[in-house]
C-alpha cells in the first residue's frame, strides 16, 4: 500500500509562525503522531506532502522511510495528492491521510484498507450528531455509497444524514492518478478537491466502502489553537486511561501529562499535576508525589519522589528518596537508597547507595562514594569561569554544612569536614579537615540604629 | 442612560464576614466587574445601591463616576431602586442590575436597551430547560409579555413555560418613579418587588419587550460559595478560550486562571497549572512552565520561565532563562539573556544583560553589571537590621561560591571574588579578592561515636 | 444489627500486590470507608470476611469492634457470608456491606434497614439508564419485587427494566442462615450466591422490600484502576462540595485533594492545586495559595502561606507569612506572625512571635526567640553525623547571613552574629559575635583562560 500524507496547509487561524502541521500534540509534531500511524501499517512508499514552511517541515519529520512531495501552490486536496502521485507504487493501493487528523486510530485505518481491499474505492466516515457543515455520505436504497453531497449543495433530505465524509480515503492508485486527471476548480475556492474523485468512482462503477473508526475523535483535525487544546485533552485523556488499564494508580486521571513514552511497573503511584516528557520509566513500586515534572529519567523500584520534584536526564536508584524540591539535572546517576532533598540540585554526578544531601546543596560534576553525608548548603565549586573541573568524595565521607568544595579537589575515605570550610586541598582519609577563623566578640560595637529621614 | 446596581445584599449563605459583592471572582470584586460592564454603556448616571457594609463597599469601588444610594432596610428590590432614584435622570431610561451577576455581557444588556428604546419596558429574559422556581414569562397569543407570574402563583400551564425572568430590566425612568410609589409589599416576605413594577407597565399600556443573552451563565448570580465557584469556572473557562483564539498555546484550558489582565505576543505557550494575577504581558514566543505563577511582571520576547517559578513586580528581559523555582521578586529587573536558576531570589535588583545567577542564591538591592557569574550560595548581606544597603557588581565579576557580599559594597569591573569570601570592603577591577582561612587537618580528631542510651 | 462486610476479593484487575480492599481512597483503605460507614449504623456485631491477603487486611484495619471471619477459598458471595455466620447474632437482622464498594452513605443503609425492619428482606437497588449485564429487579402488578433475574437468564422485557441489584441486602439472620444451608452452587462459575437467597425468600413468602440510595455513585465498586479513579474522582468532588457549602473559597473545586479531614474557619481561601493530607486544620481568615502540600498541621487564623509550601506535622501561628517554597517539617512550631521565607527548611523548631527566616536556610533542632532575624543562607549544623544536637537563640537576636551554628550552642539574648561566622561556642547577649578572615586582594592572580583542547 501506498500511503499520502497531506502536511502543506499554512494553518492561518493557528496564528502562528510554526507550519501547522508541526505544532506539537503531546510533545510531538501532529504530523509526526500521523506518520506513526502510517507506519504501524507497513506501507511500501510513505510520502508527505509538504509545501507552507516546506523546509522545516521536511528537517522535523525526515527519515529514510518518508519520502517529500512539494505542492508549491495552495490548490486542494485532489491538487497536492497529485504532487505525490510521481512517487507511488501504481500497483497498489493509495490511503490519503492529513497532516493535521493526528489521532486516527492504526485499527480505524486497517478496518479502512480491508474493506477496500484492491479493488474498491474507500471513505472513512463517521456518524455525528450535528454534522452540519460536512460532506454527507448519500447512499442509495440498497445501502451503497452513490455520491458525496457537501453542505451548500445537499437537500433537506441529505442534510438529515449525520454520516459524514471525514476526507480520509484509499483506492487503488491507477483509478486515482485517472480521475485526478480530470479534476476540475471551477468551484468558489478555485481547488481541486479530492472527494470529487468519489464521483468519478461511481461515474467508472468503482464499488465506493465505508468504514467506521472506534470514535469521533479520530477523525477531528486541527485548525485552532482551541482545536489544538481540544485534541490535547482527548489525546491525554486516552493515555491517562491506558496507564489507567495497565494498572497504574493515577489520583487524577485529567490531572497528568505525558508527553512522551511513559511506561510504569507494578504499582505505580502518580499524584495530581505530574508532567512526563522524553522517555520516563518509573519502576515497582515507585510514588510521584504531586506536581513533579519528569522528563528523560529512570526511577527505580521502590523510590520516592515527593512533591514538587524536577527531573531530567537523570537516574534515581532503588529506594531513592528524593525531594520535595529536589532538582536533578541531566547525569545525576543516584545509587540504592540515596537521599536528595529539599532545595538540592545534582547535576552530572554519580552518587553511590545510601548517600544523602538532603538540605540546599549544589552538587555538580562529582564523584561520591557510599555512605556519604553531604551537609546542608555544601557547594561544589565546579566552575572557575572557564572550564568545570571534578570533585571526588570517597566512602564514610562527613561534610558539615555551608562547606565549599573548589574544584578539583578530592576528600579522602572517612575524612570528615568541618562546616563552612572552603576546601582548596586534598582532605586526608579518617580525619578533619577544616578552614576556619577564630570566633571572637566586639564589646565595643553597637547594632545599627534606623537611620533619621533627611 | 441611567444604570442601578443593587449591591446591598449580606449574602448569609456565603458564611462570610465580607459583603456578597465585594467576594472576587478572577480576583476582583464581584461589583467591579458588574461596574465595569456598566461603564462599557456609557450611562449618563451609574449609581451604586448599598447597604450591609456599605462603607466597606464603597471604599472598595469609588470612582468619579460612581455614585452611591443607601438603603439602611433591606425591604426588596422595588425599595433598593426607590434608594436611587433622586440620583437619576428623569429623561434618560433606567436600567437595572445585581452587583452579584457578574457576567451579563455588554452586548446582552446593549440588545435589551436597544429592544426598549426610550418607550418600552425591556426585561432580560431566558430559556432554562428547568425553571423551577424562577418567575415566568407569560405572553399572549401574539407573542407580547403579559405579566410575569411566580413559581408559587403559576398554572400548570404557566410552569411549563421555560423562559424566565433574570430581573434584569430597563424602563422609562418618569414610569419607573411613579411605578415604584405605588408598590406593596404585602407578600410573604413583606418586601417591595422590582418585578411588580411589570404588572403596572401592562395595566398602563406600556409596551414590555425582552432581549435575551447569547448564554444561560450571563444571567447567573451568586449566592453561595457553591456558585461563586461556578462562576469562577465559567469565567476561566471563557478567558482561555479567548487566550487561545487569539493564538495563545494553552497545554490544558481547564488549568490556567488569569486574575487579571494577560496579554500574549505570538507563539506564546503556557503549561499547566499556571496562574496569572495582576497585569502580566508575554512577548513573542514567551514559554511559560507547569506550575508557575505570575503577578504583574512582563517577560519579554523569547524568554523562558522553566516550572515552578514565582514572579511577582519583575520584568525578565528577551531570552530570559528562568527556573526552575526561581523567585522574582517586586524590582526585580533583568536584561537581555540573564539566567536566574534554582533556588535564587532576586529583590529590588537590576541585573544587566548576559548575568547568571543559576543556583541558590539571594540577590537584594543590588545592581548587577553585564557577563557577570554570581556563584551558588551567594547572598547579598542587604539588611543590618533596621537599614537596607545596595550593592554594585560591575561588568564582569566572577564571584565564587558562597560569597556574602556585605551592603554597601561595590565590586568593580572584571573582579574575582573568592568562594566562601564575607566581602565588606570594595574589591578592586580585574583581581582576585578573597577572606579566606587556612586549611588544616586535626590529626587527633575523633568522630563522635553514638552515644549510649541513658 | 449484624454488619457483615466482604472483604476477600482478590482484584486481579487491579494488577497489584495489594488486596483490592486496601487500595486507598482519599488517602485510606477501601475497606476503611466501609468500616466507618457500617460504624456510624451502631451494629452490635461487625465482621469482616478476609480471604487475599487475609493477614494483611486484618493488620491494615484491626480495631476492638471489629471480628474477623476468614473465607479461605473465593467460592462466591453467598459462601463468604456463610463464615461469617458464626459471629452473627441470631435475633438481629444482618446488613451485609462489600469492602469494595465504599461511597454507600450511612442515610442509604439506613434507609434500607428502616424498610426492611425486624422481619423483611430489604435489597438496595438502583435506576441505571444502561443496566446491562446487572441483575435486573422484578416487581410484580402490586410493585412487590418477586425476584432478581440475571442478563443473561432475562426476557427482553425484564432486559427493558432500569432497576438493579446494588448486592447490599439486609435480612432476618435466622432466615439468612437457612438459605444460605441450601445455596446450590450449579452454574458457569460454580459459586455459591447471595443473591440466590432472594428466590429463597419468595419462595417462603417472606416480604421482600427496596430501599434507594440518593445517587447511583454510591453503589459502585472498585475491580479496576480505572474505577478507582472514577470513585476518588467522586468522592473529592463530594469533599469539595462540602466545604463551599460550609462557605470556604476554593478557587477551583475540581482541583483539591482531601485525604484525610480537612476543618476550616470562617473566610478561608484555598487557591488551585492544594493537597490536603491527614488532619489539617485553617483557622479563620487562612489563605493557602496555589500547589500547596499540607498534612497534619494546624494553621491558625489570619496565616497565608503562599504558594508550593510543602508542611506536614507543623503548627503556623497566627498570621503567619509562609512562603513561596517554605517546608515546615514536623515539629516546627511558629508563633504569631512569624515569616518563613523561600527556600526555608523549619524541623523540630520552636519558633517565637514575630522572628523570621526569610530566605535560603535549614532550621532544625532550634529553639528560638521573638524578634529573631535569621539571615538569609543561615544553617543550625544540629547533626555531627551520629548525634542530633540543639540550637538556642534567644529574643532579639540578629544573625547575618551565611552563618552557621554548630550545636549545641546558644545565642543570647540581643546578640548579633556576622555575616559568614561558624558559631561554634555560645554568643554573648547584645554584642557582635563572628568568626572572620581578613579580606585580602592578590594583585599577581590571573584569571583562568579556556584550555586548549587535547
Amino acid at each position: 500500500m501506498n500511503i499520502v500524507i497531506l502536511a502543506a496547509g499554512k494553518g492561518k487561524r493557528m496564528h502562528s509562525d510554526l507550519p501547522k502541521v508541526l505544532h506539537p500534540l503531546a510533545g510531538r509534531p501532529l504530523l509526526a503522531h500521523v506518520i506513526d500511524t502510517a507506519r504501524s501499517l507497513s506501507p511500501s512508499r510513505l510520502v508527505v506532502v509538504v509545501g507552507h514552511g516546506a523546509q522545516q517541515v521536511r528537517t522535523a519529520v525526515a527519515a529514510d522511510d518518508v519520502a517529500f512531495a512539494e505542492q508549491t501552490e495552495q490548490l486542494g486536496t485532489g491538487h497536492a495528492v497529485m504532487q505525490a502521485l510521481p512517487l507511488l507504487d501504481p500497483a497498489q493501493p493509495t490511503l490519503v491521510l492529513y497532516g493535521d487528523v493526528p489521532l486516527t486510530t492504526p485499527a480505524a485505518l486497517a478496518g479502512l484498507v480491508a474493506a477496500a481491499g484492491a479493488e474498491r474505492f474507500g471513505i472513512l466516515t463517521v456518524e455525528m450528531s450535528d454534522p452540519t457543515g460536512y460532506g454527507r455520505i448519500v447512499r442509495d436504497a440498497a445501502g451503497s455509497i452513490v455520491r458525496i453531497v457537501e453542505q451548500k449543495d445537499a437537500s433537506e433530505a441529505e442534510r438529515a444524514i449525520g454520516e459524514i465524509n471525514t476526507g480520509i480515503i484509499v483506492c487503488p492508485t491507477g483509478h486515482l492518478q485517472r480521475w485526478l486527471a480530470t479534476l476540475g476548480n471551477d468551484n468558489a475556492q478555485g481547488e481541486y478537491y479530492l472527494t470529487d474523485t468519489v464521483a468519478r468512482a461511481a461515474a467508472d462503477g468503482v464499488e465506493i466502502v465505508s468504514a467506521q473508526p472506534a470514535a469521533l475523535w479520530e477523525t477531528l483535525g486541527v485548525n485552532s489553537k482551541v482545536q489544538l487544546a481540544e485534541l490535547e485533552r482527548i489525546h491525554q485523556r486516552n493515555l491517562a486511561q491506558r496507564l489507567l488499564e495497565a494498572g497504574v494508580t493515577l489520583l487524577d486521571p485529567a490531572r497528568i501529562d505525558v508527553r512522551g513514552e511513559l511506561s510504569c511497573g507494578r504499582d505505580v503511584v502518580i499524584d495530581v499535576g505530574c508532567v512526563f516528557e522524553g522517555r520516563v520509566h518509573l519502576g515497582d513500586g515507585v510514588q510521584v508525589g504531586a506536581h513533579c515534572v519528569i522528563r528523560d529519567s529512570v526511577v527505580d523500584a521502590g523510590a520516592r519522589l515527593q512533591p514538587f520534584c524536577h527531573l531530567e536526564g537523570a537516574h534515581v536508584g532503588p529506594a531513592g528518596r528524593i525531594g520535595p524540591y529536589a532538582r536533578l539535572r541531566p547525569g545525576a546517576e543516584l545509587g540504592e537508597d540515596v537521599h536528595i532533598g529539599n532545595f538540592v540540585e545534582v547535576k552530572n554526578s554519580r552518587i553511590a547507595a545510601h548517600s544523602k544531601a538532603n538540605h540546599l546543596a549544589y552538587v555538580g560534576d562529582a564523584t561520591v562514594g557510599s555512605r556519604v553525608n553531604i551537609g546542608a548548603g555544601t557547594i561544589t565549586c565546579n566552575y572557575d569561569g572557564v572550564n568545570k573541573h571534578r570533585t571526588v568524595i570517597e566512602d564514610d565521607v562527613f561534610i558539615g554544612s555551608d562547606t565549599q568544595l573548589v574544584a578539583p579537589v578530592t576528600i579522602r575515605r572517612g575524612a570528615t569536614i568541618g562546616a563552612g570550610t572552603t576546601l582548596t586541598k586534598e582532605a586526608p582519609a579518617d580525619k578533619l579537615t577544616l578552614s576556619r577563623a577564630k570566633q571572637m566578640t566586639l564589646d565595643a560595637w553597637q547594632r545599627p540604629v534606623k537611620l533619621p529621614k533627611p
